[in-house]
């Protein structure tokens, strides 16, 4: 490597993974065509989206924060920009906490486009992050309705949780599993704006007890993920609403890419889950330039 | 990073890409696990497979060869071992260039468990592989039927390049992407051992000219890929067998993931593309422990 170079890391948070670049003042040119290139994963590093690590008063985004408070500047692995991740925001903690010698310990402010978030370190590489106001239009009952090859039609319920959600409840892991999410589920009626549709099966509830449920996720314009912090959010959010009053308030949440918790207080939702750095390294810029 | 780490590179030849690990005492004991948790493109650093640049004298595997010739240790994205990689071949002898100093230009011999093979360095971040012996059983006549949603059947040419093809041509690029190869094709009659699927389109041929083609591949056990390095070995030898004597000798090879050149030298196939090396860094073998 003679030329230009970018030093990165790589991390993940139940397996929604991300490239992490430290950008104290701001002054990386992060184009859309260059966060392709780093998140091809064959041509570049490979990542659901770019993380980069700056200070809100080194950018004209940043200018309603205190200057001296850590934006997340979250992009998309298409170049696009993106407000909040609650999976990035906790690897965006391990990173600063490496980088910058934050301490997460006692909670840190966090600007991003979404506002402020809380994200606390908890120990044992977990974080716990803010993730906001929610709402569910319908109060738990039915407004929706999916139907998902596998499943056939089921009733839903819309949540939002700063973007839109709609959550399908099925009997047990094997409706779970048999749901077909290699395509769109159909959702009536659709919101303007698309949605998100979890499935989700409720393994364990009940009156003073820790919820605990399975999750698979299928998120707008992408896919099936492996995870999904707003998802998982979301997914408690109805399930609580379906167990009534009485029913847990804090909740295990099993997606593929790992085990999430939720805690919901008052009108927010906690996240809790790992932020995990792999790697770190150097990309040479030269040999992205093709891609 | 506090605990044991592994330096690595990434890299990939026209979008196959491998994670390099030098090794020259043979010291690393890469486990199918390891490998499997380094390959995982979100909870690892991913790749289609682990190229270990490692001295042949210091393996077991190496005995036959010159104990101070560099050995490609080649295993694939799953765990298992793999013989020779085209692709690979050419990232793995960029990956030497930079760790140990070696000169390319003049060509050097890799040893690999096909056996020994050539590489040189063409300049500008090309490399030419001796990618061994040919076979073309059916010698050009139509052998086999493969049968492939969007195309229907078409009748088909076996070529064993060390790992068995079957090249079917189509009329233009039309149909070139109306086959789906999203599931594998049926062929028909199957090797016992399976087979790759090459389905290409001829550009230029003729008497004095250098051939142009398009192709897609089914790797068998993996799904379509963006190149296969024996497979555009294999298409050219069938487009030769097509076209006859005073066929082109030397053909460009566009796949999915960029421009290959194969060169038939008697009974042996040559293989050029570039060899990108992307990025290098240092792995937190302690991250990938849940993987």
């Amino acid at each position: 490597m003679t030329g230009e170079t970018l030093a990165f890391s790589k991390g993940h948070g139940t397996e929604n993974d991300f490239i992490l670049l430290f950008d104290e003042p701001g002054v990386i040119d992060l184009s859309p065509a260059l966060i392709c290139a780093l998140c091809d994963r064959r041509a570049g590093i490979g990542a659901d989206g770019v993380l980069r690590a700056v200070r809100a008063g080194a950018i004209p985004e940043g200018a309603e924060f205190p200057p001296d408070s850590w934006f997340m500047d979250y992009r998309n692995a298409d170049g696009s920009t993106a407000e909040m991740c609650g999976n990035g925001a906790r690897v965006f903690a391990a990173f600063l906490e490496m980088e910058a010698g934050e301490d997460f310990a006692g909670g840190v402010r966090i600007a991003t486009r979404a506002g402020v978030r809380l994200v606390s370190a908890l120990g044992g590489g977990r974080y716990s992050v803010g993730m906001g106001r929610w709402t569910i239009p319908g109060e738990g009952k039915s407004d929706a309705t999916v139907s998902i090859p596998g499943l056939g039609d089921r009733p839903a319920v819309t949540v939002n949780t700063g973007n839109p959600h709609t959550v399908v409840a099925v009997d047990d892991v094997a409706d779970l599993e048999a749901a077909d999410l290699n395509r769109a589920p159909t959702v009536s009626p659709i919101p303007p704006e698309g949605t998100n549709v979890e499935v989700i099966t409720l393994e364990v509830s009940g009156v003073g007890r820790r919820g605990s449920l399975r999750m698979r996720v299928y998120e707008r314009g992408v896919g099936e993920t492996r995870s999904c912090g707003t998802g998982a959010c979301a997914a408690v959010i109805a399930a609580r609403a379906w167990e009534g009053s009485g029913a847990p308030m804090e909740w295990d949440v099993r997606v593929p890419g790992g085990l999430l918790t939720v805690r919901i207080d008052g009108d927010e939702t906690i996240l809790e889950g790992p932020g995990v750095l792999v790697a770190d390294g150097i990309i040479d810029l030269a040999s992205l330039t093709h891609a």
